[in-house]
């Protein structure tokens, strides 16, 4: 990913969060042209809002008004009296709603075109002599009342005012002056209708905060929240329901949303704009007290319609359906054919009280079935819905979607929505603690989502909301125009909404930052980490991902240290704390893997490694107490109260659990031990000699082994001597805590060494003696000319980078394109246009092809690895060839029909294909004979993203990534991440 | 198990070691009538042996001598010259070795008849006035060396010498009198020609320990041993080989061994009597070096015959055949085909060496082939061996034998062998610690051996020789005579052993406790024990398994402190040591299971469950080094240092390696928590609220909770309170070491409970309130009547003891026999005559039918736990088959020949089957109705023995033994071990 810095005008942002029409035009140079908001004798311009307008509209004008005060020091005064107006204002206003924007319109003098009648839409426009008496005006109109709330904050964020100045402490940066460019800006309406978020999964640390900061979840804390959601172009929410009831916590919560302008719904599983509490709390009141409509009908109608009724005035999507008591499954009438019967009548039923309680066609309030784990089944068998439903989509509960339309299912009138998870409590596996939603990722599918259709309604639980604050941003506002963060704008969008939050001084630097805490989360997500997850002895692949981590971690200091002291609270907790805590997590971790592995190789240093391991802990435990109660003075205490450490099972431990250490018992055990990579195993002890993984002057990579004391924790006292001259030894640092732990690094001066297979060994002599067996080949000049630009080498495995094709083939206008950043790689791979047919002869698919070099002829196990996607289409399989040469083509199918009638809720499979974050396909291929070959990848389906490309001639070793790929030493920043080694 | 104490005659044992036929005669007490060696003037009758006698014969008659002075106090002199002998003495010697013993032959005064001309055979016989000028002899004659040999150590066994005097510090009682009853006392051959030992996994114990005694394994370690093996009645000694080269470590010691008259061999791998290290250490001298018959034929014919020369003079049996370099397979030259080619050439060659250099006929010198491992397949193919060697069928490495001959093979003159485990450094793991191995079971898999014929060459991988002297000499005992250690006499013999080393007071209970270590030890081999193995949740298991060994505990330091003070060496090494380390290592792994568990349920006593790990592994060190260095004044130093905590893979870890510990953060949890039995889960927490398995009133077994401090480790202040007055609550101890965690029993007034289900709750109120659901069946009167006799109840999964039968059906003589003291339980069945004839159609096998009581109708699983038997002749299958009522029977097959045929070494499957010590064969049966049914198994093939049925209605929950057989308490002794509990 290269993020590189582009010219900025002023201090505007060409582009950047919800694309801004204002973004150009905003500026903070007195030498500027424009309209004048900090006039020269002092002072701002006040904001005219019409006393009629729609009160959210006012409310919003209010926020600007101070939001100018917030940037100048001053705040604009309000206007409400159109009988009193100053000769220079701002008017925001509703237009229909606002008698003055209303005759600007009607004097020809504001131009509304592409803005009246539209959904949500706004024109800002500079005007002369706009009203008699008033020599200029900057006008915000809104095509409706969010139209027009979302002008005004546009204009906000345009002079610097973040949404997140409140819900992430970001400082405004003081200005003199304010000028907006002559002109007139329009924004037209989002792609997607409803854009919203679920507080979900709210306890202990949303639950905790609005406990303590607010005495529960109220108007005030609400408040709060339907501001960050109007600043942030959002319009719809699915409030907190974890023992928790909007309507009745506070009865001014309801109407506030509607005077906010906020669209109200529930969770997928509480219909009826009634939160599940309401019905646990007081079931006594209703019939049997049972949740359900086969046995007590009149109770639940009568709860629906309460729930409708109360929301007569306001403007609600509401969910329908019915499932079981909490949100579990419907209880079976018996039969799926009688569930979906019962489910039919229901929403029959729902539909009827709709009309009745809102006193309007059924058709007129929108509506939403949301298909969310077992729901599907109903659907798939068969359920009638009624048009002007929109049907919700979920996703698996880990950001893949399970479904999409079918073109047949396209022309609905509701249309379609996406439920999406960036945080979850359930199965397969909770995740509350931390950001671990890269936005490539958000991308990738939720761009799905907008070719095929899905874009009535997107909503996504973000948990606590805090601290998923990039994401949800990010979300929004692909929500509103996906076009603006195309796949390749999501960093150059990253690092616009770093300049926003922090200036343009690190924003390159933050945007990586933020980029990459959230790409290495989601490698595998830190609930998910194990001491063993990484390999320490294959690959150095735990070495090399603590390394990202702490090259990280330095840079996150860095510019800590270099950023002004009102700007830490925001970066703490937008960036340093989840890069810190997460790299000590998941240093943690394999700090405890060397503990158990230390042992086995009983290395005096285990009792350091068990110590590493406490320390760790508790600074996690520090590391949260400062986000709780130091940062930003304690404003956001129990925001960070999810324990995430130790999870055994789906659920969160109740109490963080340090992962176990264990130390050995030296007394018996003396001298030093040796242990090699790529062998769990030490000497002297195990009976067969060990050996070093075999180097080759194609590969060039050195290997190393490690020689330890054993017993006493005392420095070794050893020689290390090699029997050939071409061997080349460099000693240092073992990879581990304790120093006197050493490596050994073997690496071959290849014009030195002999043509051809050598052997050689290299002697650790001390109390014992240890002989270590060295195998190195040097390729012949044929070799080396054939293995020229190709992948691969004389031994061992090797990876491909998956853009590292030589020719990619596109068929039709259909063709792989890189998705930077995705994944566990620099760039993964996958068919364009996203919803292109299905191919069933690869060979004349789009393809990729990739030159590799294999050192023996024979058979080869090539790892495939691709994204966790799900098959979307019913009917249609998820597949993706491979061949060799002009071998045969084998197709290799991850799911089909079958698999997802089969498996109850996608199976085991897809559950560690979800830890994962990834799925590995294994091909087989032949090579006849040695040297350089074409390895073809080859389409059958679209959806399927491929990251990387793992080839070995043995079975493949334990390792979570597989080999990395090698890149030649070509400056500091060469290895870009994990997924690469660097070649010295 | 019972082991009932019989009446003594004096002091002698009327059965038990090698039954001798002395058992009787000896007497301590000089008013009983006999050959009085200890005149009343004081000293003792001298002992005549020929100075022409074979010199074996003269050094156990100097032996018997010295021994008789370890009783009496004064040696008995010895007189070789036959031209001066005293009127009274006792005389051993060989007949036909023997001039004097000859002349009483030719004279008619000894009696010879059955002992001339036999194998190893004796007579004892006091004679009077056998020669001119003699007034009385006790006479001691052999049929041959080996026979005098035996007949001497036996008089010395009988006047209380143990074998293991100095082998394990058995102390010898003094006698003042020693009389032997007037008669003949004859002694016939054992049913095992060939009865010995593999030293073998001779490091580090073994290996350390004769190098710091002895200066390495030279004729002062071996002279010891073959001492010993002569006193077991043992003659065949593989020596150890692990870095050892007996013929080369000291020149002495092939010349001893043929002097003392043991009959040397070399192990399975090692052919023609040469060490493999004799090939590492020299390989440059023998051609190309590589030990590879096809590459380097003609060196490795001059090795070979180089070892059959140097043994010219030697009684050998000669390892024949090749394996690979060092103990693993042959090299393969291409095809299975050609490799049995290049076999049967190799052993041609071997023929033609061994009778040129012994210079008599290949088919006089004695000669075994040894199928170990991977050999079988080169049998199986259908090699072919000469008549005349012994062909040797390797168990599975854990004491299970793989083949026994078939009739049609048990012709053959060389006859059939049995290479079995008591130790293991390899495959499927390494357990070479301490005694694990049972006297029952190896009972009932060498009973196979000799009622299937494999009984030329019995020999037993006894790893450093001790600990393993309890097994080592029933192994050789059954060699010698398995009708006097029928499985019925098992209990009897170890009683006699017991009392032979400790003297009759604590005989039954030193057998006891001798016994239980051995069958605990067994259950799961400690090396294989996690800590996991033994559920908390379930059953009770893990502490059910706990108290058994802490029962051991207490009643081996009861007797520990009850021996005189001469005697406690003896015992920490045969009994207290294992009894204490083992209940130790179990008590250890089992607090790293609650500390894992008690993490995850955050309770403040996880830190106390971490401490408890850690003092267990320091006392386990305080053990061990109190055998190596207290324990006899450090006479067996280094016998104790093979590590045994912290498995990882096959071999043993380099130090002992503590079970990891975690530790919970508890800075944001206080107040209490909440586990009931059968689940890991805890409350507050889970979001499903807590329930205790049903009560039931035929089973009346209680239920419990445990309430715990969570956060502080301080003194919990709840109140547990139920809501029905028929509930009844026990408050006790956790099981765990903190005080402060409490358990709570649940239990029902069944006189006081509504008949029927109903359903209660217990609250604990504290700082939160959790309540507990509770559900009870008290069963109706009708039901009450349809369960009594029956096993079973109204809830919940349940155990039948094999031997609880209602009714056994023999068939043709074919029956199911208990096996007592078997396996997990107090005994187990199976088919006797264990080579009966396969039954096609089970429901006219030999069958046992149980009485089961279904609480209600439906499908039900039975879990039939079997020892690990192995198939054990080519073409037969391992089945067994069960039905219910007159329903279907089913079959199950655990090995058929594709299963044996297709699995590299039987496999994974095996492979934990041999770690479980069983196999689980899960059968599934149809309940046509609730209430009382017949549960039928029937036999299908001989060789299955099988221990419990475990009977569920859902999926059995995790546990290493499921659910144990109920017993009602009945006395203090009630439970016999962790597979049963006790009825209050």
């Amino acid at each position: 990913m290269t993020i590189t810095r582009r010219g900025m005008m002023g201090g505007a942002v060409a582009a950047g969060l919800m694309a801004s029409p204002l973004a150009a035009a905003v500026r903070f140079d007195r030498r500027k042209p424009g309209f004048v908001l900090t006039p020269d004798g002092g002072g701002v311009v006040p904001l005219f809002v019409d006393a009629a307008d729609i009160s959210g509209v006012r409310r919003a004008a209010a926020d600007l008004a101070a939001d100018i005060g917030r940037v100048t020091g001053t705040a604009a005064r309000i206007i409400g009296d159109r009988a009193a107006l100053p000769d220079r204002m701002i008017v925001v206003g509703t237009i229909g709603h606002s008698p003055l924007i209303d005759r600007m319109i009607a004097t020809g003098k504001l131009d509304v075109t592409g803005v009246t009648g539209k959904w949500e839409a706004f024109v800002v426009q500079t005007i002369a002599n706009p009203l008699p008496g008033v020599r200029e005006a900057l006008v915000i109109a809104g095509s409706d009342r969010r139209g027009a709330i979302y002008g005004a904050y546009d204009l906000s964020r345009m002079i610097g005012v973040s949404p997140w100045y409140w819900w992430a402490d970001v400082p405004v940066v003081r200005q003199a002056h304010l000028r907006v460019a002559h002109g007139r800006y329009v924004q037209g309406s989002p792609a997607v209708k409803y854009r919203g978020i679920f507080l979900n999964d709210e306890a202990p640390c949303l639950s905790g905060w609005t406990t303590e900061k607010f005495g529960g979840m109220n108007a005030k804390f609400y408040g709060r929240l339907f501001e960050l959601l109007l600043r942030l172009r959002a319009n719809y929410l699915w409030p907190a329901m974890w023992n928790n009831a909007f309507a009745i916590d506070d009865p001014a919560n309801a109407p506030m949303a509607e005077d906010y302008g906020i669209v109200m719904g529930t969770s997928h599983h509480e219909p009826m704009m009634r939160a599940h509490k309401e019905w646990t709390d007081n079931r006594a009141e209703y019939g049997n007290g049972a949740w359900n409509y086969a046995t007590n009908k009149p109770a639940v109608r009568k709860f629906f319609g309460e729930g409708i009724t109360r929301n007569r005035a306001n403007e609600v999507v509401v969910t329908i359906g019915m499932r079981g008591d909490g949100d579990v499954a419907l209880e079976s009438t018996g039969s799926l054919q009688s569930d979906v019967k019962l489910l039919e009548s229901i929403i029959a039923d729902q539909r009827a009280i709709i009309a009745q309680g809102m006193a309007k066609p059924a058709e007129q309030v929108p509506q939403v079935w949301v298909l969310f784990t077992e729901v599907y089944k109903y659907y798939d068998a068969g359920l009638k819905l009624p048009d002007d439903v929109t049907l919700m989509f979920a996703d698996d509960n880990v950001g893949n979607l399970r479904r999409l339309p079918t073109p047949a299912e396209r022309g609905r009138k509701g249309g379609f929505g996406i439920y999406f998870h960036m945080d979850m409590h359930g199965g397969p596996f909770a995740y509350q603690w931390i950001n671990s939603n890269p936005l490539p990722k958000i991308w990738e599918q939720m761009n799905l989502a907008n070719q095929y259709g899905a874009n009535e309604i997107w909503i996504a639980n973000v948990g606590d909301l805090k601290p998923l604050e990039l994401p949800i941003e990010f979300f929004l506002a692909m929500a509103w125009n996906p076009a603006d963060v195309g796949k390749d704008k999501i960093a150059g969008w990253t690092r616009d909404w770093a300049e926003r939050q922090f200036g343009a001084a690190h924003a390159d630097e933050i945007a990586y930052l933020a980029a990459r805490y959230g790409k290495y989360n989601a490698l595998r997500k830190p609930e998910q980490i194990r001491p063993d997850t990484f390999s320490l002895v294959n690959y150095r692949e735990a070495e090399r991902m603590c390394a990202a981590w702490d090259d990280l971690v330095r840079r996150a200091d860095a510019v800590n240290a270099a950023l002004r002291a009102d700007q830490r609270d925001a970066f703490y907790q937008l960036v340093l704390y989840p890069v810190r805590a997460c790299a000590n997590l998941t240093s943690m971790y394999v700090a405890a893997g060397r503990n158990a592995l230390f042992a086995e190789q009983a290395r005096a240093s285990t009792a350091v490694e068990a110590n590493e391991v406490r320390r760790r802990f508790r600074y996690d435990r520090e590391l949260s107490d400062t986000y709780n109660h130091v940062m930003a003075g304690g404003k956001w205490n129990h925001m960070m109260d999810q324990t995430h450490i130790g999870y055994f099972d789906w659920y969160p431990p109740e109490a963080d659990i340090m992962p176990p250490v264990s130390e050995v018992d030296s007394a018996d055990v003396t001298g030093f031990g040796v242990a090699v990579d790529g062998n769990r195993r030490s000497w002297p002890g195990y009976y067969l000699p060990p050996e070093l993984p075999t180097l080759d002057s194609i590969t060039r990579m050195p290997t190393y082994f490690e020689v330890f004391p054993r017993g006493a924790d005392v420095p070794l006292a050893v020689t290390v001597t090699a029997d050939k001259p071409w061997l080349i030894i460099r000693e240092g640092k073992a990879f581990g805590v304790s120093p006197r732990d050493r490596r050994y690094w073997i690496d071959v001066d290849w014009a030195k060494a002999p043509v051809g297979r050598s052997e050689a060994s290299v002697t650790v002599k001390g109390e014992q003696t240890v002989r270590v067996k060295v195998t190195a080949i040097r390729a012949t000049p044929a070799q080396e000319r054939d293995a020229r630009g190709a992948y691969g080498g004389l031994a061992g495995p090797f990876a491909v980078p998956v853009t590292g094709f030589s020719r990619a083939v596109p068929v039709g206008g259909v063709r792989w394109e890189a998705i930077p950043d995705f994944g566990r790689v620099g760039a993964a791979m996958s068919i364009f246009p996203v919803d292109a047919a299905s191919h069933a002869d690869p060979k004349a698919a789009p393809r990729l092809e990739y030159l590799v070099y294999l050192a023996e002829a024979g058979t080869y196990h090539v790892d495939l690895v691709t994204g966790p996607t799900l098959q979307v289409l019913p009917g249609r399989n998820l597949s993706v060839a491979m061949w060799l040469d002009a071998g045969p083509a084998e197709i290799a199918t991850v799911f089909t029909p079958a698999d997802a009638a089969s498996q109850d809720f996608l199976g085991d499979k897809h559950a560690a294909n979800t830890k994962d974050n990834g799925r590995t396909m294994r091909f087989t291929v032949k090579a006849d004979r040695p040297g350089r070959h074409v390895l073809t990848i080859g389409m059958i389906d679209p959806t399927m993203v491929i990251q990387t490309l793992a080839v070995s001639r043995d079975a493949p070793v334990a390792s979570y990534f597989g080999p990395p790929a090698i890149v030649a030493r070509a400056g500091p920043n060469a290895a870009d991440g994990p997924w690469q080694v660097v070649r010295a």
